[in-house]
Protein backbone atom coordinates (compact mmCIF):
# COMPACT_ATOMS: atom_id res chain seq x y z
CA UNK A 1 0.00 0.00 0.00
CA UNK A 2 0.89 3.32 -0.64
CA UNK A 3 0.16 6.40 0.54
CA UNK A 4 -2.47 8.16 -1.42
CA UNK A 5 -0.56 11.49 -3.23
CA UNK A 6 -1.71 14.80 -1.88
CA UNK A 7 -1.63 18.43 -2.79
CA UNK A 8 -2.47 21.46 -0.65
CA UNK A 9 -4.36 23.93 -1.77
CA UNK A 10 -3.53 27.45 -0.63
CA UNK A 11 -6.58 29.68 -1.27
CA UNK A 12 -7.40 33.52 -0.40
CA UNK A 13 -11.04 34.16 0.12
CA UNK A 14 -11.12 37.21 -2.21
CA UNK A 15 -9.06 35.90 -5.24
CA UNK A 16 -11.00 35.12 -8.09
CA UNK A 17 -8.62 32.74 -9.34
CA UNK A 18 -9.06 30.80 -6.47
CA UNK A 19 -12.86 30.36 -6.18
CA UNK A 20 -12.26 29.39 -9.87
CA UNK A 21 -10.42 26.64 -8.51
CA UNK A 22 -12.06 25.93 -5.55
CA UNK A 23 -15.50 25.57 -7.61
CA UNK A 24 -13.38 22.23 -9.90
CA UNK A 25 -10.67 21.22 -7.52
CA UNK A 26 -12.38 18.03 -6.01
CA UNK A 27 -13.76 16.76 -8.97
CA UNK A 28 -10.20 17.41 -11.10
CA UNK A 29 -8.31 16.28 -8.15
CA UNK A 30 -10.90 13.35 -7.45
CA UNK A 31 -10.63 11.93 -11.22
CA UNK A 32 -6.92 12.06 -10.92
CA UNK A 33 -6.42 10.04 -7.48
CA UNK A 34 -4.89 12.75 -5.44
CA UNK A 35 -6.62 14.09 -1.94
CA UNK A 36 -6.60 18.11 -1.53
CA UNK A 37 -5.97 20.12 1.39
CA UNK A 38 -7.53 22.93 1.93
CA UNK A 39 -5.35 25.51 3.36
CA UNK A 40 -6.60 29.13 3.76
CA UNK A 41 -4.32 32.07 3.82
CA UNK A 42 -4.14 36.01 3.28
CA UNK A 43 -2.61 37.64 0.29
CA UNK A 44 -2.01 40.99 1.91
CA UNK A 45 0.70 40.60 4.45
CA UNK A 46 2.48 38.79 1.49
CA UNK A 47 1.81 41.99 -1.01
CA UNK A 48 2.59 44.35 1.91
CA UNK A 49 6.05 41.96 2.40
CA UNK A 50 6.76 42.85 -1.12
CA UNK A 51 5.86 46.50 -1.56
CA UNK A 52 2.91 46.29 -2.85
CA UNK A 53 0.18 48.59 -1.25
CA UNK A 54 -2.84 46.15 -1.83
CA UNK A 55 -3.71 43.48 -4.79
CA UNK A 56 -1.38 43.94 -7.91
CA UNK A 57 -5.24 43.75 -10.73
CA UNK A 58 -5.62 47.32 -8.27
CA UNK A 59 -1.97 48.70 -8.55
CA UNK A 60 -1.47 47.35 -12.45
CA UNK A 61 -4.54 48.36 -13.67
CA UNK A 62 -4.47 46.41 -17.45
CA UNK A 63 -3.68 43.61 -15.08
CA UNK A 64 -7.24 44.33 -13.40
CA UNK A 65 -8.78 44.83 -16.64
CA UNK A 66 -7.69 41.73 -18.25
CA UNK A 67 -8.83 39.42 -15.13
CA UNK A 68 -12.08 40.44 -15.16
CA UNK A 69 -12.96 39.71 -18.46
CA UNK A 70 -10.48 36.05 -18.24
CA UNK A 71 -12.60 34.73 -15.22
CA UNK A 72 -15.66 34.56 -16.22
CA UNK A 73 -14.03 33.52 -19.53
CA UNK A 74 -12.62 30.78 -18.07
CA UNK A 75 -15.54 29.87 -15.63
CA UNK A 76 -17.81 29.49 -18.97
CA UNK A 77 -14.64 26.72 -20.38
CA UNK A 78 -15.26 24.97 -17.02
CA UNK A 79 -19.05 25.11 -17.17
CA UNK A 80 -20.23 27.44 -14.58
CA UNK A 81 -20.36 31.20 -14.05
CA UNK A 82 -17.95 33.75 -12.29
CA UNK A 83 -17.95 36.97 -11.94
CA UNK A 84 -15.74 39.84 -10.33
CA UNK A 85 -17.54 42.72 -8.92
CA UNK A 86 -16.43 45.69 -9.50
CA UNK A 87 -15.48 47.30 -5.87
CA UNK A 88 -12.71 44.31 -6.06
CA UNK A 89 -11.39 42.84 -3.78
CA UNK A 90 -13.55 42.56 -0.66
CA UNK A 91 -12.00 42.22 2.88
CA UNK A 92 -11.31 38.56 3.40
CA UNK A 93 -10.07 38.37 7.28
CA UNK A 94 -13.72 37.52 8.83
CA UNK A 95 -14.50 34.74 6.29
CA UNK A 96 -10.55 33.40 6.35
CA UNK A 97 -11.13 32.43 10.35
CA UNK A 98 -14.52 31.31 10.01
CA UNK A 99 -12.75 28.79 7.13
CA UNK A 100 -10.32 28.01 10.17
CA UNK A 101 -13.21 27.14 12.40
CA UNK A 102 -15.16 25.37 9.33
CA UNK A 103 -12.12 22.92 8.06
CA UNK A 104 -11.54 22.02 11.84
CA UNK A 105 -14.93 20.23 12.01
CA UNK A 106 -14.93 19.04 8.40
CA UNK A 107 -17.29 21.49 6.52
CA UNK A 108 -14.56 24.45 5.75
CA UNK A 109 -14.24 23.24 1.87
CA UNK A 110 -18.27 23.25 1.89
CA UNK A 111 -17.98 26.42 3.07
CA UNK A 112 -15.42 28.00 1.27
CA UNK A 113 -17.34 27.24 -2.17
CA UNK A 114 -20.23 28.52 -0.56
CA UNK A 115 -18.35 31.74 0.13
CA UNK A 116 -17.32 32.14 -3.14
CA UNK A 117 -20.54 31.47 -5.04
CA UNK A 118 -21.74 34.37 -2.68
CA UNK A 119 -18.83 36.26 -4.03
CA UNK A 120 -18.54 35.94 -7.26
CA UNK A 121 -21.83 34.79 -8.39
CA UNK A 122 -24.52 36.68 -6.23
CA UNK A 123 -22.17 39.88 -5.78
CA UNK A 124 -22.19 39.67 -2.43
CA UNK A 125 -19.64 41.67 -0.09
CA UNK A 126 -18.23 39.14 2.06
CA UNK A 127 -16.31 41.69 4.00
CA UNK A 128 -19.58 41.92 5.99
CA UNK A 129 -19.93 39.79 8.85
CA UNK A 130 -23.75 39.72 7.98
CA UNK A 131 -22.96 38.18 4.61
CA UNK A 132 -20.86 35.59 6.08
CA UNK A 133 -23.22 34.86 8.62
CA UNK A 134 -25.75 34.29 5.72
CA UNK A 135 -23.47 31.74 4.23
CA UNK A 136 -22.82 29.53 7.35
CA UNK A 137 -26.71 30.04 8.19
CA UNK A 138 -27.42 28.47 4.76
CA UNK A 139 -25.17 25.85 5.38
CA UNK A 140 -27.61 24.70 8.59
CA UNK A 141 -24.61 25.54 10.70
CA UNK A 142 -25.28 28.23 13.83
CA UNK A 143 -23.92 31.05 12.67
CA UNK A 144 -23.59 33.35 15.88
CA UNK A 145 -21.48 30.36 17.84
CA UNK A 146 -19.38 30.02 14.74
CA UNK A 147 -18.30 33.78 14.09
CA UNK A 148 -17.90 33.82 17.44
CA UNK A 149 -15.50 30.92 17.61
CA UNK A 150 -13.91 32.43 14.33
CA UNK A 151 -12.41 35.77 17.01
CA UNK A 152 -10.77 32.87 19.48
CA UNK A 153 -7.20 33.82 19.84
CA UNK A 154 -6.02 30.14 18.54
CA UNK A 155 -7.99 30.64 15.26
CA UNK A 156 -6.44 34.05 14.58
CA UNK A 157 -3.20 31.84 15.25
CA UNK A 158 -4.13 29.17 13.13
CA UNK A 159 -4.51 31.72 10.50
CA UNK A 160 -1.41 33.48 11.01
CA UNK A 161 0.65 30.21 10.65
CA UNK A 162 -1.22 29.02 7.53
CA UNK A 163 0.13 32.60 6.16
CA UNK A 164 3.65 32.06 7.65
CA UNK A 165 3.27 29.44 5.80
CA UNK A 166 2.79 30.07 2.32
CA UNK A 167 5.10 32.74 2.44
CA UNK A 168 7.89 30.45 3.41
CA UNK A 169 7.38 28.06 0.68
CA UNK A 170 7.59 31.01 -1.66
CA UNK A 171 4.05 31.91 -2.26
CA UNK A 172 3.35 35.06 -3.43
CA UNK A 173 -0.57 34.68 -5.22
CA UNK A 174 -3.51 32.62 -5.17
CA UNK A 175 -4.61 29.85 -6.00
CA UNK A 176 -1.13 27.69 -5.17
CA UNK A 177 -0.24 24.11 -4.99
CA UNK A 178 2.39 22.68 -2.50
CA UNK A 179 3.24 19.08 -3.41
CA UNK A 180 5.96 17.61 -0.72
CA UNK A 181 7.63 21.08 -1.04
CA UNK A 182 7.35 22.16 -5.07
CA UNK A 183 5.31 24.96 -5.77
CA UNK A 184 2.70 26.04 -8.60
CA UNK A 185 1.04 28.91 -8.96
CA UNK A 186 -2.16 29.79 -10.29
CA UNK A 187 -5.63 27.98 -11.38
CA UNK A 188 -3.85 26.95 -15.06
CA UNK A 189 -1.34 24.94 -13.22
CA UNK A 190 -3.68 22.88 -11.20
CA UNK A 191 -3.39 19.96 -13.66
CA UNK A 192 0.61 20.07 -13.51
CA UNK A 193 0.45 19.94 -9.77
CA UNK A 194 -1.71 17.12 -9.94
CA UNK A 195 0.87 15.17 -12.36
CA UNK A 196 3.65 15.84 -9.78
CA UNK A 197 1.31 14.26 -7.12
CA UNK A 198 0.74 11.65 -9.23
CA UNK A 199 4.20 11.27 -10.24
CA UNK A 200 5.92 11.48 -6.59
CA UNK A 201 3.29 8.59 -6.07
CA UNK A 202 4.56 6.51 -9.16
CA UNK A 203 8.36 7.17 -8.40
CA UNK A 204 7.73 6.06 -4.32
CA UNK A 205 5.75 2.55 -6.08
CA UNK A 206 8.51 2.32 -8.70
CA UNK A 207 11.06 2.11 -6.17
CA UNK A 208 10.04 -0.26 -3.32
CA UNK A 209 10.44 -3.82 -3.34
CA UNK B 1 -14.38 27.89 -48.25
CA UNK B 2 -13.89 29.73 -45.04
CA UNK B 3 -11.03 31.32 -44.07
CA UNK B 4 -8.14 29.75 -41.92
CA UNK B 5 -8.27 31.02 -38.29
CA UNK B 6 -5.81 33.32 -37.10
CA UNK B 7 -4.16 34.25 -33.89
CA UNK B 8 -1.66 36.89 -33.58
CA UNK B 9 1.45 35.81 -31.54
CA UNK B 10 2.69 38.71 -29.83
CA UNK B 11 6.24 38.24 -28.32
CA UNK B 12 9.16 39.63 -26.47
CA UNK B 13 12.72 38.48 -27.54
CA UNK B 14 13.57 38.90 -23.57
CA UNK B 15 10.80 36.82 -22.11
CA UNK B 16 11.18 33.21 -21.36
CA UNK B 17 7.64 32.95 -21.50
CA UNK B 18 7.62 33.42 -24.70
CA UNK B 19 10.16 31.39 -25.23
CA UNK B 20 8.30 28.31 -23.70
CA UNK B 21 5.81 29.57 -26.35
CA UNK B 22 7.54 29.86 -29.75
CA UNK B 23 9.41 26.39 -29.37
CA UNK B 24 6.00 25.22 -29.34
CA UNK B 25 3.48 27.23 -30.90
CA UNK B 26 3.86 26.16 -34.69
CA UNK B 27 3.34 22.76 -33.63
CA UNK B 28 0.13 23.13 -31.47
CA UNK B 29 -1.58 25.45 -33.77
CA UNK B 30 -0.98 23.37 -36.98
CA UNK B 31 -2.23 20.55 -35.15
CA UNK B 32 -5.45 22.87 -34.44
CA UNK B 33 -5.76 24.83 -38.21
CA UNK B 34 -5.25 27.90 -36.85
CA UNK B 35 -2.65 30.42 -38.50
CA UNK B 36 -0.10 32.26 -36.63
CA UNK B 37 0.94 35.61 -37.07
CA UNK B 38 4.34 36.42 -35.28
CA UNK B 39 4.21 40.37 -33.83
CA UNK B 40 7.55 40.71 -32.25
CA UNK B 41 7.11 43.88 -29.61
CA UNK B 42 8.57 45.70 -26.29
CA UNK B 43 7.44 45.36 -22.59
CA UNK B 44 9.78 47.79 -21.84
CA UNK B 45 7.72 51.01 -22.47
CA UNK B 46 4.70 48.93 -21.80
CA UNK B 47 6.26 48.68 -17.86
CA UNK B 48 7.44 51.64 -17.69
CA UNK B 49 4.06 53.19 -18.87
CA UNK B 50 2.69 51.21 -15.96
CA UNK B 51 4.87 52.49 -13.52
CA UNK B 52 7.22 49.44 -13.30
CA UNK B 53 11.16 50.66 -13.41
CA UNK B 54 11.98 47.21 -14.65
CA UNK B 55 10.18 43.57 -15.62
CA UNK B 56 7.76 42.49 -12.96
CA UNK B 57 9.93 39.82 -12.51
CA UNK B 58 13.22 41.65 -10.88
CA UNK B 59 10.37 44.46 -8.83
CA UNK B 60 8.72 41.21 -7.61
CA UNK B 61 11.70 38.77 -6.29
CA UNK B 62 9.22 36.37 -5.49
CA UNK B 63 7.74 36.09 -8.36
CA UNK B 64 10.87 36.01 -10.20
CA UNK B 65 12.07 32.96 -8.22
CA UNK B 66 9.40 31.09 -9.24
CA UNK B 67 9.95 31.76 -13.10
CA UNK B 68 13.47 30.74 -12.39
CA UNK B 69 12.04 27.46 -11.58
CA UNK B 70 9.01 27.15 -13.23
CA UNK B 71 10.29 27.93 -16.98
CA UNK B 72 12.73 24.75 -16.63
CA UNK B 73 10.17 22.32 -14.97
CA UNK B 74 7.26 23.79 -17.64
CA UNK B 75 9.93 22.90 -20.73
CA UNK B 76 10.57 19.94 -19.41
CA UNK B 77 6.70 19.21 -19.75
CA UNK B 78 6.96 19.83 -23.50
CA UNK B 79 9.89 17.91 -24.24
CA UNK B 80 12.47 20.41 -24.81
CA UNK B 81 15.13 22.31 -22.07
CA UNK B 82 14.73 25.98 -21.25
CA UNK B 83 16.19 27.54 -18.23
CA UNK B 84 16.56 31.59 -17.07
CA UNK B 85 20.15 33.22 -17.03
CA UNK B 86 20.37 34.50 -13.28
CA UNK B 87 21.28 37.88 -15.27
CA UNK B 88 18.10 37.67 -16.66
CA UNK B 89 16.68 39.97 -18.72
CA UNK B 90 18.53 40.03 -21.77
CA UNK B 91 18.28 43.82 -23.71
CA UNK B 92 15.85 42.88 -26.48
CA UNK B 93 15.60 45.70 -29.05
CA UNK B 94 17.87 45.14 -31.62
CA UNK B 95 16.79 41.56 -31.63
CA UNK B 96 13.54 42.72 -31.79
CA UNK B 97 14.33 44.97 -34.95
CA UNK B 98 16.01 42.01 -36.56
CA UNK B 99 13.12 40.20 -35.93
CA UNK B 100 11.05 42.41 -37.94
CA UNK B 101 13.26 42.47 -40.72
CA UNK B 102 12.97 38.86 -40.60
CA UNK B 103 9.64 38.73 -40.73
CA UNK B 104 9.26 40.89 -43.79
CA UNK B 105 11.67 38.26 -45.74
CA UNK B 106 10.07 34.97 -44.26
CA UNK B 107 12.68 34.19 -42.04
CA UNK B 108 11.97 35.73 -38.83
CA UNK B 109 9.96 32.88 -37.34
CA UNK B 110 12.94 30.64 -37.95
CA UNK B 111 15.38 33.68 -36.37
CA UNK B 112 12.90 34.52 -33.20
CA UNK B 113 13.17 30.32 -32.53
CA UNK B 114 16.98 30.61 -32.88
CA UNK B 115 17.10 33.13 -30.80
CA UNK B 116 15.66 31.96 -28.07
CA UNK B 117 17.33 28.67 -27.91
CA UNK B 118 20.95 30.92 -28.23
CA UNK B 119 19.71 33.00 -25.07
CA UNK B 120 17.79 29.99 -23.21
CA UNK B 121 19.40 26.92 -23.73
CA UNK B 122 22.98 28.41 -24.74
CA UNK B 123 22.54 31.41 -22.10
CA UNK B 124 24.17 33.96 -24.32
CA UNK B 125 23.90 37.61 -24.22
CA UNK B 126 21.48 38.62 -26.97
CA UNK B 127 21.30 42.22 -25.82
CA UNK B 128 24.93 42.08 -27.66
CA UNK B 129 25.06 42.74 -31.22
CA UNK B 130 28.11 40.11 -32.20
CA UNK B 131 25.46 37.62 -30.54
CA UNK B 132 22.70 38.14 -33.07
CA UNK B 133 25.08 38.20 -35.39
CA UNK B 134 26.02 35.16 -34.46
CA UNK B 135 22.64 33.71 -34.87
CA UNK B 136 21.90 35.64 -38.37
CA UNK B 137 24.78 34.28 -39.89
CA UNK B 138 23.89 30.84 -38.15
CA UNK B 139 21.06 30.90 -40.54
CA UNK B 140 23.04 31.55 -43.30
CA UNK B 141 21.96 35.22 -43.59
CA UNK B 142 24.16 38.09 -43.98
CA UNK B 143 24.86 39.20 -40.52
CA UNK B 144 26.56 42.65 -41.59
CA UNK B 145 24.04 43.57 -43.80
CA UNK B 146 20.77 42.76 -41.63
CA UNK B 147 21.98 44.46 -39.00
CA UNK B 148 22.42 47.59 -40.43
CA UNK B 149 18.66 47.16 -42.23
CA UNK B 150 17.64 46.46 -38.61
CA UNK B 151 18.72 50.14 -38.23
CA UNK B 152 16.38 51.55 -40.94
CA UNK B 153 14.40 54.55 -39.83
CA UNK B 154 10.73 52.25 -41.70
CA UNK B 155 12.37 49.20 -39.19
CA UNK B 156 12.40 50.62 -36.06
CA UNK B 157 8.93 52.74 -36.75
CA UNK B 158 7.65 49.26 -37.16
CA UNK B 159 8.83 47.74 -33.99
CA UNK B 160 7.48 50.91 -32.26
CA UNK B 161 3.94 50.14 -33.99
CA UNK B 162 3.96 46.68 -32.76
CA UNK B 163 4.63 48.09 -29.19
CA UNK B 164 1.74 50.49 -29.45
CA UNK B 165 -0.65 47.84 -31.04
CA UNK B 166 -0.23 45.34 -28.28
CA UNK B 167 -0.43 48.45 -25.74
CA UNK B 168 -3.44 49.77 -27.46
CA UNK B 169 -5.02 45.81 -27.00
CA UNK B 170 -4.29 46.35 -23.36
CA UNK B 171 -1.78 43.72 -23.27
CA UNK B 172 1.11 44.35 -20.23
CA UNK B 173 3.11 40.46 -20.35
CA UNK B 174 4.15 38.29 -22.85
CA UNK B 175 3.12 35.94 -24.50
CA UNK B 176 -0.03 37.29 -25.97
CA UNK B 177 -2.07 35.92 -28.19
CA UNK B 178 -5.05 38.01 -30.05
CA UNK B 179 -7.89 36.52 -31.97
CA UNK B 180 -10.34 39.25 -33.42
CA UNK B 181 -9.34 41.47 -30.59
CA UNK B 182 -10.13 38.65 -27.70
CA UNK B 183 -7.15 38.47 -25.89
CA UNK B 184 -5.19 36.07 -24.08
CA UNK B 185 -1.84 36.37 -21.80
CA UNK B 186 0.43 33.49 -20.91
CA UNK B 187 1.83 30.82 -22.65
CA UNK B 188 -0.49 28.92 -20.73
CA UNK B 189 -2.81 29.95 -22.28
CA UNK B 190 -2.11 29.15 -25.53
CA UNK B 191 -4.51 26.47 -26.04
CA UNK B 192 -7.43 28.69 -24.91
CA UNK B 193 -6.73 30.93 -27.59
CA UNK B 194 -6.40 28.61 -30.35
CA UNK B 195 -9.94 27.15 -29.34
CA UNK B 196 -11.78 30.48 -29.84
CA UNK B 197 -9.89 31.27 -32.88
CA UNK B 198 -11.65 27.48 -33.87
CA UNK B 199 -14.76 28.64 -31.97
CA UNK B 200 -14.84 31.43 -34.46
CA UNK B 201 -14.16 29.70 -37.13
CA UNK B 202 -17.23 27.46 -36.07
CA UNK B 203 -19.64 30.24 -35.52
CA UNK B 204 -19.15 31.54 -38.54
CA UNK B 205 -19.64 28.64 -40.97
CA UNK B 206 -22.89 27.72 -38.29
CA UNK B 207 -24.00 31.04 -39.69
CA UNK B 208 -23.77 31.08 -43.01
CA UNK B 209 -26.27 29.32 -45.21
Amino acid sequence: MFPTPRLDFFFELASPYAALCALRIEDVAGRAGVRVRWRPFLLGPIFKAQGLAETPMRVYPLRGAYMMHDVPRRARRYGFTLSVPPDFPRNPLLAARVAVVALSQGWGEDFSRALYRAEFQEGRDIGQAGEVARVVAAMKRPAEAVLAAAQAPEVKAALRAETEAASAAGIFGAPSFLVEGELFWGDDRLEDALDWARGRRDRRAEASP
